[in-house]
């Protein structure tokens, strides 16, 4: 009889922890005995027959997937058509499918790659192909609905929230410092920009936080920012990137417009250099603008432990669900109690999730609408626990390198 | 017999590691049997009388010093005067020396405070007072003369290597990716950025790098990163922030230039967003700007070891020297080997240090601008080299948290 296989993608932007679940969903799957296959840049891979044989890999390196930033296996951003309307790209992963005995499909990634999996588990049973396909969620942005919170969010929590500590720390040294702004990512949702705040756990952090759940009011935000230099002669400031004014305009659309005329549309610098330049325009204060950008989701010599082991823990669920028959879910996080922290691994309906996202709730955003409550904290604080020890050569940490030998078919 | 009193303060831009200086002046202080106190801003402090009682601090916050980022006892930017023109501050200073019989006096700084170290140890020996004056250096840019390197670089160096290392890993998931432009500190030499270099040791890193060292070709640089994104569908660029044409003008003012008729003389994103635009403008490739920004010199949760023992030794070596009978001098590394690595702390003349900055010589320097040599990373990667464990608590490091006794006059 032959085997049946496993095939694994990894799509959407990377994260610190996505390449622990991938070694989850490898760890399960070879113990399952199954053929492990894992296609190079997402669902491209399929299309492209740029399919690598997990076999052939050391596995040691298989084991250092755990803690290695970015895609391992690369990376896409392809949506699929309904195959309802065009099923053209179904059947040909249903090709490739057969051609390797493909009877489990594991997709890791986030809104889009969720919304892949229905489709792609749906398509297979439509079409009388058994295969049970399951979504394994990945976004340091935390807003995917149906889970507790998402694989990535926590390594990306601790780095920014060590990172305002030090950058607090830093900007308090002289008797007369500056405003400085600190700009996150998470364009929809504030889950990214309210992490922020566990830097105030150790003494130093941001003194005011905004988040895009809360109409941006340019005006107050400045008479805030010179309230607080004026007492403390030193200002830090976290504002997430998708902040928006009342009408839903985004912030850093203020930003792109004032350059519209002498740039020819090109955008220089965030919201966070935006507000940074106007707060001196107005008040004469000393600015400073710092943009975490790719760091916040990259730095994974900074991962969450706990993060690192539920990115692990939901492959190997995803694999060890799909082996018990399910299909066409999400593995997802259930809080079952915060102290002490503990989840359990369910599976939930991937239909619901790609449609919406999952904001920053009222009872986390403190009433100022420049701060988080205490629940946030309690919420956010178990996510960041835990340290990883890598290992370290030429003084820098070494991550996963693999062979990626293709199958040939 | 009145005991002999030792006075510290600390002086222009924080590192990762001045504090561990602070810490070796401090134990080697408390072990010579004398009186430990800290001016508070810098020279400011002795002016203003904010000067730390050190036998009121907890012990195990002084030990927790070694590894804490910023400026411990906050920072000044203040020049003095030549005392032949203008002695009145001097006198100041002189007034409160007396006061708690201060004889011995580390300052610890960059170019400027060297500067005040030669200042104010000629003054006293003019004077007649009995103290000793001994400068630590400290500088993340690494360009001070008469010294190997710099307390301070190496942590930043290890942090600029490990961030390229993963935002290389981070861009190269894509099948069509971008060109990334990551901004570096830096003004007058090219260390930091070339640092960067230090990431393709591990296998991912930049694949061009600009030193203001060498003048700038905006349409050389434009068709490499052209080159280069052909190739391999990504690239990553360091280019350091102090990066000027062949005439001498800063290629940050160029962005500045273009911006001023709309924002009046207001400079928006620096030198990385300025290429990045151009990059996409010529060439209708990707782009994107990293800043690296205040993370490079107080991100010390990824602290060099090596660089936190010598910044220590660099604090230790100058009391001892002061007591010695040394004066009006500058603890400076002199390497022995590099391989193994080894070096010796001696005693080198202030007057010179603070005239000229010790730019990256021609040899660490690839042929065509935009790289380094092998002799660059057998310089620099001894001095990345060992991990400092930290206490975590909350899923943070904890660093140093002082009382600041202020001494009554």
């Amino acid at each position: 009889m032959i085997k049946k296989g496993l095939l694994y993608a990894q799509s959407g932007g990377p994260t610190s922890v996505i390449n622990s679940s991938a070694c989850g969903v490898i760890r399960q799957a070879q113990q399952e005995g199954l053929d492990v296959y894992v296609a190079l840049n997402g669902i491209d891979g399929i299309f492209n027959e740029t399919i690598v044989d997990i076999s052939k890999e050391d596995d040691e390196q298989i084991t250092k997937l755990c803690g290695t930033p970015a895609s391992a296996f690369g990376s896409c951003r392809t949506k699929l058509p309904d195959y309802k309307v065009d099923d053209s790209k179904y059947f040909e992963l249903l090709k490739v499918f057969k051609k390797l005995n493909i009877r489990y499909f594991i997709y890791n990634g986030g809104n889009d790659s969720m919304n892949t999996c229905a489709k792609v588990a749906e398509f297979m049973k439509n079409n009388d192909y058994e295969c049970y396909v399951m979504g394994v969620p990945k976004t340091i942005d935390n807003d995917l609905l149906l889970t507790d919170h998402c694989p990535g969010f926590g390594s990306a929590a601790k780095y920014i929230a060590t990172t305002c500590y030090e950058i607090a720390l830093d900007t308090a040294v002289y008797a007369k410092g500056r405003v400085t702004v600190v700009e996150v990512m998470g364009r929809d949702a504030g889950w990214l920009t309210a992490s922020s705040a566990l830097a105030n756990e150790n003494g130093a952090g941001p003194d005011l936080i905004y988040l895009p759940e809360r109409a941006f009011d340019l005006d107050k935000f400045i008479e805030r920012c010179k309230e607080v230099y004026e007492k403390k002669k030193t200002c830090l400031v976290a504002v997430s990137e998708g902040i928006r004014d009342k009408d839903g305009v985004y912030i850093a659309e203020y930003a792109k417009s004032s350059e519209k005329d002498a740039f020819n549309n090109v955008q220089l610098g965030g919201v966070g250099t935006y507000l940074a330049d106007v707060i001196t325009k107005r008040t004469g204060i000393k600015t400073r603008a710092i943009e975490l950008s790719l760091m916040q989701r990259c730095a994974a010599h900074l991962c969450s432990k706990t993060d690192v082991e539920e990115a692990f823990e939901a492959g190997r669920y995803a694999v060890k669900s799909a082996v018990a028959g399910e299909s066409g879910k999400m593995i997802s996080f259930k809080r079952v109690s915060s102290a002490p922290y503990k989840i359990e691994y369910v599976c939930a309906p991937l239909d619901d999730i790609a449609k919406f996202t999952q904001s920053v709730p009222d009872e986390f955003i403190g009433v100022d609408g420049a701060s988080v409550t205490n629940a946030f904290i309690e919420y956010a604080k178990p996510l960041i626990q835990g340290e990883v020890s890598l290992e370290y050569k030429n003084g820098m940490p070494v991550y996963a390198k693999l062979k990626k030998e293709l199958v040939k078919f």
